[in-house]
C-alpha cells in the first residue's frame, strides 16, 4: 500500500487528527514478531503493570482499551451498581459527545450540572448530589471530571483534591476522564500522580490516542475498592484486544520516557502560541472581533468569532464550531503541530477578521 | 522502549497469539504523517470503500472497528428491532465466548441449536425458526453462522445458498461471523464474494486480526436493506476509532494485493501438514490414542488425546483444551506458523503420547 | 382478610395516596367470574378499543400497561432507534423520579431543558434539538411534555400544538406523559382529544392510577406511523398483564361515563379550594411567609413556606417537600379528597405559620 | 360498566383465564377506602411481611412487583454482577416466554440445558456450570428452576436441596420461579418452606396470578446475603406499584387462610380427573391415538393427540398446542374449574378421538 494523503495538510480541529509518534510507532514494531499469549497474558501488558505503578503508585492497575468512550463507559460501570448515577458537568464528554454510550451501554443515569467552565466544584456537585436511598432517583454514587476540561481549563491539585474528599464525604467515588491528562500534567509541571492518585481520584480513563499513540486509553484503577469486576466488564463492552501487546507496548512507549510530557507539553505550548499571538493582534487591532470565551489551560484556544469570518476561515482551515449560536469556536494543537503551522493559521485568522470587518 | 519478548516462542492455541505481518505494518506506517480528519472521513477510509466493493461487490459498505465482538454485535444489532432474536449452532462464537455481549450490549437473544460440526442447515435453523407475531417469543429474525466455524469446518458456498434462500423466504436475514472468512476462501479457492454476497449472505463480519492485522475487523453490509444506522451504532457501542485511517489502510493492504489469501493459505496448509503428520502417526503406530474429532477444513485440528498427554503436551506447547470433559484439543495454525513449527509440534505430540501410552 | 387501616387518615402528598373509586371497583367486579382469553384476547380489551377511539379518534389505538413508568418507558421506545434522544424539561417525572428506567431500560438519552414552570416551548425545544446526523451525538427524535405538569401547570391546546408543529417540521415526534391528562382537561374544559390528538401528539401515556384506578395506565398511538413494535416491546419490558381484563375494564369505567372528568375536575376544585383560602389567607395576614410558586392549574398547589413551619406541619400531614433548599412544598389534592380535609389541612397550615411567625 | 362477558366460558389454555377469587376481590375492598403511603410504605405491605415470614421464615422478605416476569428478571438481576449468568432448563419460562426480558432488560445470559421432564438436576447443572474467572465466558453464578415445572412436574423438597446444595458448594446461588409453587406445595402435601426456604432457595419469585389474583407477584428473599438493591432494581424495572396496598391485601389474603392452598389443591385435583378419566378412556379403547407426555404432578396435563383430533377439539375448547411437531399439547387446570368442566372437556376429547380414528 502507497500513501495517500498529503502529509503537509494540517488542521486545528482535534488533537486525533494527528498520527502516531515515531517513538510509538517503533514500540508496534518492536513487540511485534513471534508469538505472544492473547487477551493480556503478555509481556508487554506486564512490564506496563509495573510502568503504571511506576506513575500511579503502588496500588495501581492498568486495563488497556480500545477508546475513550470504551475507557470512560466501562471504567464508570465497574464503579456503580445498576442503580447508580454520575454527577458530571453538562460539558461532559461523556454526556454530549458519546451518542448515549454511557446510558445506552452502561446502564448509567448522568445527573448534570452547569458549569461555566468545565469544572465543576464541591458546590456544584451539591445540586445533584442528594436523594440517596430514594429508590424514584438514580442513585447519585459518582462524581465524574475531566482533566484537563472540554472547554480547555485544568483543574489545579487542590481543585481535584477538594471534590474527592468532598465525594468521599458523602461517600460517592471519584472518577476521571483523562483524555487528555497529560496535558494537565504538562501545563501544571506536576507527576502524573499529583493531580491522580495523590489528589484523591478513584479510577481513571488514561489517554494514549489524542498523545501519539495509533489508538488505545487506559482504564486505570486507582483505588481498588472503588472498581470491581473489570476484567469481565472490559469484554463484555467489547474492549478487550486479543493482541493486547500493541496497546500495551504503545503505553510503555508513551509513559516510559517521558514522552507523554513532552509530547503533551508540546501541544501545550502550542495553544499557548496561537493565543499569545492572537492576543497580541488584538491588542494592535488585527483582529476585530475577536474575543477568548476560555482560559488556555492547555492545548486548545476557545475564541468567539464573527460568523462571516468564521465561515471563510472553515475554506482553508478545519476546526470545530462550538457554539454556533455564540459564534464560538475550537482550536486544538496536537503534539505534532509545528511553529509554522501556528504562524500560518495566526495570519490566516488575521486576514479572514480584517476582510469582514 | 526495546523488545521484551521471545520471538521464537510459538504456540497453537490461537491465530490471534501471531503478530502483525509486515506489509501491515508497513501500511500503518505509510499512513502516518501529517494530519487527517479524524472518524473514518480521511483518505484511507475512501480508498477502502473502493476495495471492500471490489470484493464484495458494488453495494457493499464497510464500516471499521475495533474487534470481532464488537463487529457482530454492532452488525447484528443494526439488522434487528429491540424485540429480535438470532438463530444460530450452539458453538456460535456469539454464544460461547463473547460474556454476553450480544444480550447485555445488542439486547439480542440467541436460539441456538445443537450442531455437531458447528454448521447450521436449514432443518436445524427450523427448530427455532418459529414463532413470529407471537409477542412473548424472542423473535427470530436473522440466522448467524460462521465461515470458517468455531469447529474448523467450511460452509460450501451451495450450504451458504440454502440458508440464505431458507432465511429470506421466512422473512429472516443471514448474518455472517467471517473472523476467518479468508481461511475459509482460501481453502475453497474462491473469491471473498462467492461464499458472502454472490451466497445470499446480508451482512458480514470481515476478520483482520487473526489474518495479521495489529487489530480491526469489518462490518461489511452487502444488502443495504438489511441493515439500518450503523454509523450510530457504531459510536454508541464504543467501536468507532478517532484515527480510523490506521484501520483502513490495514485492510487496504490486507484486501489489495491477495496478502488476506497468502496468509490465510499459509495458515490452512500449516494445519493441513499437521492433521496430515499425525494421521500418517496414527497409521503407523506412533500415536496411540489419538484421533480426529473434526474435519480440518481450514487452519483449526481438533483432535482427541488422552488426559495424560494433554497434561504433559501443556508443559511444552501452548494450545486449547476444547472440551475437558471428551478429551478435545484445539490446535490452530496463523500466518506465521512454520513448517520447522509445525514438525517440531508433531514430534512433540508425538512423544508425549508415546510416553502416555 | 380484615381491613388494617384506619381510612379517615387523608394526606396531601400524592393522588396515589387515595384507594379505588367505587365504580371502578365495581367495574372489575363485572369483569371477574368465568374465564377470559389471557393477554388481551378478551371482551374488555376489545371493548376498550371502541372507547378509547371514541375518546381519541379513529386511528388511536390502546395498549394497557401496569404503571407510568411502563407507559413511558415503553411509549418512547417504540418511538425511537437505539440512537435516538428525547427531549424534555428538566423537571419532568422521566428524568427524575424514574430511577433512570428511561435510559437503563428504554436505551434512551434525555437531553434536559431548564423550564420555570415545568413546561417547554418551541424556543427551549431548540435548546437541545440539534446535531441530527452527527454520530456522537445522541439523535433529538422525540420531544416529551407532561400535562398537567410535574408542577401542576397545565398547557393550553394552542401551546401544544405549537411544540407538535415544531417538532414536526423537525422530523421529531411529540410525545405527551398524560399522568394527568385528565386533570389538564378538566381544568382546561375540553375532550381529551383536543389537547392530544387534535394538537398533534402522537404518543400518550394516559394515567389511571392517580384518577381512582386500582393500578393502570394507557398507552395510546394517536399516528400509528410514530410508533413500531408495541406489541412486543410491552412485554420485553415486563408491562403485559395475564388477566388484562380487569386493567382494561377499569379504564372503560374511567372512559365511558365522564368519570375520568368528574373525578379529576373534583381533585381541582379541592385544589382550588386550598389555593383560595391561603391566598385569602395571605391577604388577611394570618399566614405569614406562605408564599407561591406555581400557578395552580390543575390540581395540585406549589408554596414556599418557612423551615420551622413545614417542619411541623409535617408532624400532622403527609406532603412533599419538593425544593428543600427553596423551602418549596407541594401540596396534592386527589378525587377523594373532600372539602373538610382542605378546610382542615388550611387551619393546620395557618396554625403552623402563625407559630413560627 | 356492565359485564361483556360470558361467565360460563371455560378453558383449558391457562390458570390464568380465570378471574379474581371471591376473598382475593373482598380483601381489595376491605384496603380501599381513605389514604394509604403509596410506594409500600402502608398497612399492608408492613403486614404482608410478617405473613410471609410465617411462611418462609424469619429472614424472609418480600417485594410485591406487577406479574412473573417482571419477578423473574429482578429477582435475578439482584442475584447477579454485570457480567453473570443464569443455567436453566432450555424449557424454563425465563428462557422461552419472556421475548428476552431477561436478556435485554435484565442484561443476564442464560445458559440453557436440555431436560426431559423440565426439571434439572446437578448433573445437568454441571453441562453449563463451569469456565468461572474465564472473561470470555458469561459466569455462571446462578442456577434457577421452577416449581411446578412448565412441564407440570414437580420437584421434590430432596431434588431441590441437592440443587442447592450442589450450587452453594460452586459458589452458585438458588433461585426459584414459583408461578405455580401453591401447587406445588399442594401436591407434595407439604408447607411452602419445606421447598424453599427449607431446602436451599436463595430467592423466589411466589405467584399469585395464577392462583385466584387480580395481579400481583412477590420476590421473596430467603437468603438476604444471595440478594442486593431490591428496592432500586424493582423500581428502574418499572416493577413498583403507587397503590401498593391493593397488591398487598391480595397476597395476605392469598396466605392468611390456606387459601393458597385449597385453591391450588382444586386445581390439581381437577387435573387428576382429568388424568384419571383419559387414563379410563385409553384402557377402555375409547380414546384412540391419546398418549401423555409428561407426568401430572399438579395442575397441567400433558398428551399427545393426533393432529386432525386436535384441530377438531380446537374448535370447542381452548387450550395450548406446546409442541406442534410430536402433536404435544398442554391442558391445564385453575383454582375454578369445576368437575362440570372437566368431565365435559373429557367427553369432547373423546368425542374427537373417536372421530378421528
Amino acid at each position: 500500500m502507497t500513501a495517500l494523503h498529503d502529509p503537509r495538510f494540517r488542521a486545528f480541529a482535534s488533537d486525533n487528527y494527528a498520527g502516531i509518534h515515531p517513538e510509538i510507532l517503533a514500540a508496534i514494531g518492536q513487540a511485534n514478531g513471534g508469538h505472544q499469549i492473547a487477551y493480556g497474558e503478555d509481556a508487554y501488558t506486564a512490564r506496563l503493570q509495573e510502568v503504571v505503578r511506576e506513575h500511579f503508585g503502588e496500588r495501581a492497575e492498568a486495563f488497556p482499551v480500545f477508546n475513550g468512550t470504551g475507557a470512560n463507559v466501562t471504567g464508570l460501570q465497574s464503579m456503580l451498581p445498576r442503580w447508580g448515577a454520575v454527577v458530571a458537568a453538562a460539558t461532559a464528554h461523556i454526556n454530549t459527545d458519546e451518542n448515549g454510550a454511557p446510558e445506552r451501554i452502561g446502564g448509567i443515569k448522568i445527573l448534570t450540572v452547569e458549569s461555566p467552565d468545565g469544572k465543576l466544584t464541591p458546590e456544584l456537585v451539591d445540586r445533584q448530589a442528594w436523594g440517596w436511598g430514594d429508590e424514584h432517583r438514580a442513585q447519585p454514587l459518582v462524581v465524574s471530571i475531566t482533566q484537563s476540561t472540554e472547554l480547555g481549563t485544568v483543574y489545579s491539585p487542590e481543585e481535584i483534591r477538594a471534590l474527592a474528599d468532598h465525594a468521599h464525604e458523602r461517600g460517592m467515588r471519584l472518577h476521571m476522564d483523562g483524555s487528555r491528562l497529560s496535558n494537565a500534567a504538562a501545563a501544571l509541571d506536576v507527576p502524573l500522580r499529583a493531580i491522580t492518585t495523590d489528589a484523591g481520584v478513584d479510577v481513571l480513563s488514561f489517554g494514549g490516542t489524542k498523545n501519539g499513540l495509533l489508538l488505545g486509553e487506559l482504564i486505570v484503577v486507582l483505588d481498588p475498592a472503588a472498581s470491581e469486576g473489570l476484567t469481565y466488564l472490559r469484554k463484555v463492552n467489547m474492549q478487550l484486544a486479543s493482541k493486547m501487546r500493541f496497546l500495551s507496548a504503545q503505553f510503555i512507549a508513551l509513559l516510559s520516557e517521558d514522552l507523554w510530557r513532552t509530547s503533551a507539553a508540546h501541544a501545550n505550548t502550542m495553544a499557548a502560541r496561537l493565543r499569545a499571538a492572537l492576543e497580541a493582534a488584538i491588542a494592535d487591532g488585527s483582529a476585530p472581533g475577536l474575543s477568548f470565551t476560555q482560559a488556555t489551560d492547555a492545548n486548545a484556544v476557545f475564541a468567539s468569532v464573527p460568523a462571516e469570518a468564521a465561515a471563510r476561515l472553515h475554506e482553508s482551515f478545519r476546526f470545530y464550531d462550538w457554539d454556533a449560536e455564540k459564534g464560538e469556536v475550537r482550536w486544538m494543537c496536537s503534539w505534532d503541530t509545528t511553529e509554522e503551522d501556528v504562524d500560518t493559521f495566526v495570519e490566516g485568522i488575521r486576514a479572514e477578521l480584517a476582510a469582514s470587518a
